[in-house]
């Protein structure tokens, strides 16, 4: 199945989730849409999200995408089910990946969450993993200091390992989790910090790299992977100004970005 | 959905997938079926081992299973796609996502398989492989001394370290995979003289954990988890001795089995 993948954030954290994309599906194409025009998603009401979401869908849906990816925590709680229900390609989200990978890999069935304090005041990542193990125990916390500190660039050195260490306290305090759940697309540019600030014996869970793997395991059952050999050429799409995309996107994650287009959608 | 989760092996080693989708979806029941009268499946001609499989199918889906596991990497090879087309319920093998899961997992992308001599003939794991990721390097070897060496209950210690350190050497001496994939359900239950012969620096993934892993986001996909509270109750068959079956599940996994039920498939 030669058509792309579709991607969608509400603006550059998502470009985490893409990246695993291309590392574990390097044969896929993928159509990238981030909403930074209105980015965050996290203080905007359930109804705003919903209406901006179902913008971008709409915008990818007539670039013929053959699955989407809601690479948004946000996004993911307020309209995974209804876009299911909605789309006739399939759709997957950031939460639910997270919270199975964590499930296979906790040992003592304690899974620490961290993320946005829209996310974590949400219970979307308790929620994804009692619906599937009632006995796991949750230990969540909101990072709000995080997301400012990455678009600042500042991912390493004294001062993230302060913030991150100050931030994950009560996590570490307790001494008990053995598997904590990164419920943020901006967190795996801090992964080396929070692991080396949680130590060696706490698994570290990217929804970016788990979503990815989801991603490939529905293509592959629903026989719409891409088999053959081709030069893969990735779109991505802004709303808002396509120099400071390119730029974090090069800065971040040193993704090759010849062009950055700009999307039109309906409100913005 | 209550209905069940159907498991098929050529006999006991699905056991170890069993116990890992018991592990990560302790909601869900499990009907297994493992044709032990007939095992092992590797040796014998694909047409046989497809007409067994097809009598195993059709025992299972008279019990109204809501998706089904191969768990046998024979029978994943030779059937998957037949069923995938025959059968309206979901169906996974145990190929797939051992593959996935080392293709996330791989840095220097050269990723070592071992198996029995049937499933490396047939090349499955560097097809999987390549069909997502051409450029990854497989190294597959055959040990065909461990499946006898697990069924005396040899898992660890000197003897078993000796034989696992003697079958690895062609893949330890060029030290250059960093992903190992287990490609038999019986090689789990050496998962740990597996890692210490190969070392801490390589990733070993077993296929029963990322099957299970893969049957929770195909279930959590389709809306089939069942996600209210019950006692689940598994129920295991066998073609052979019940009580040999209910020994080695006890001695291997710890599974307690109240009964093990005999199956007659039609050309048992």
């Amino acid at each position: 199945m030669d058509q792309p993948i579709g991607v969608i954030d509400s603006g550059v954290g998502g470009l985490t989730v893409a990246s695993e994309l291309m590392r574990q599906l390097p044969k896929e194409q993928l159509i990238y849409l981030g909403d930074t025009l209105r980015c965050p998603y996290g203080p905007r009401p359930k109804e705003e999200v919903i209406q901006y979401t179902l913008e971008m869908v709409d915008f990818l849906m007539k670039k013929n995408i053959k699955l989407l990816v809601i690479a948004c925590n946000t996004a993911t709680a307020f309209t995974l089910d209804l876009l299911r229900e909605k789309l006739t390609i399939p759709v997957i989200g950031v939460i639910q990946p997270g919270a199975r990978a964590a499930i296979k890999t906790t040992q003592n069935m304690k899974i620490g969450v961290i993320g946005t304090e829209g996310t974590i005041t949400s219970k979307a990542y308790p929620d994804a993993l009692h619906s599937i193990h009632s006995d796991i125990n949750v230990y969540d916390l909101a990072c709000p200091r995080f997301v400012p500190m990455v678009e600042k660039g500042v991912l390493t050195g004294e001062e993230a390992y302060r913030v991150v260490e100050e931030s994950l306290q009560p996590l570490k305090s307790e001494k008990i989790i053995d598997t904590l759940i990164l419920g943020c697309t901006h967190y795996p540019l801090l992964k080396d910090t929070i692991q080396s600030v949680m130590g060696e014996e706490v698994t570290v869970i990217s929804s970016g790299e788990e979503t990815a793997r989801e991603v490939s395991a529905i293509l592959g059952y629903q026989a719409l992977l891409y088999e053959g050999e081709r030069a893969t050429k990735h779109v991505f799409y802004t709303t808002g100004s396509s120099e400071v995309f390119a730029h974090i996107a090069k800065q971040w994650l040193d993704i090759p970005i010849a062009t950055v287009e700009t999307a039109y959608l309906i409100s913005t």
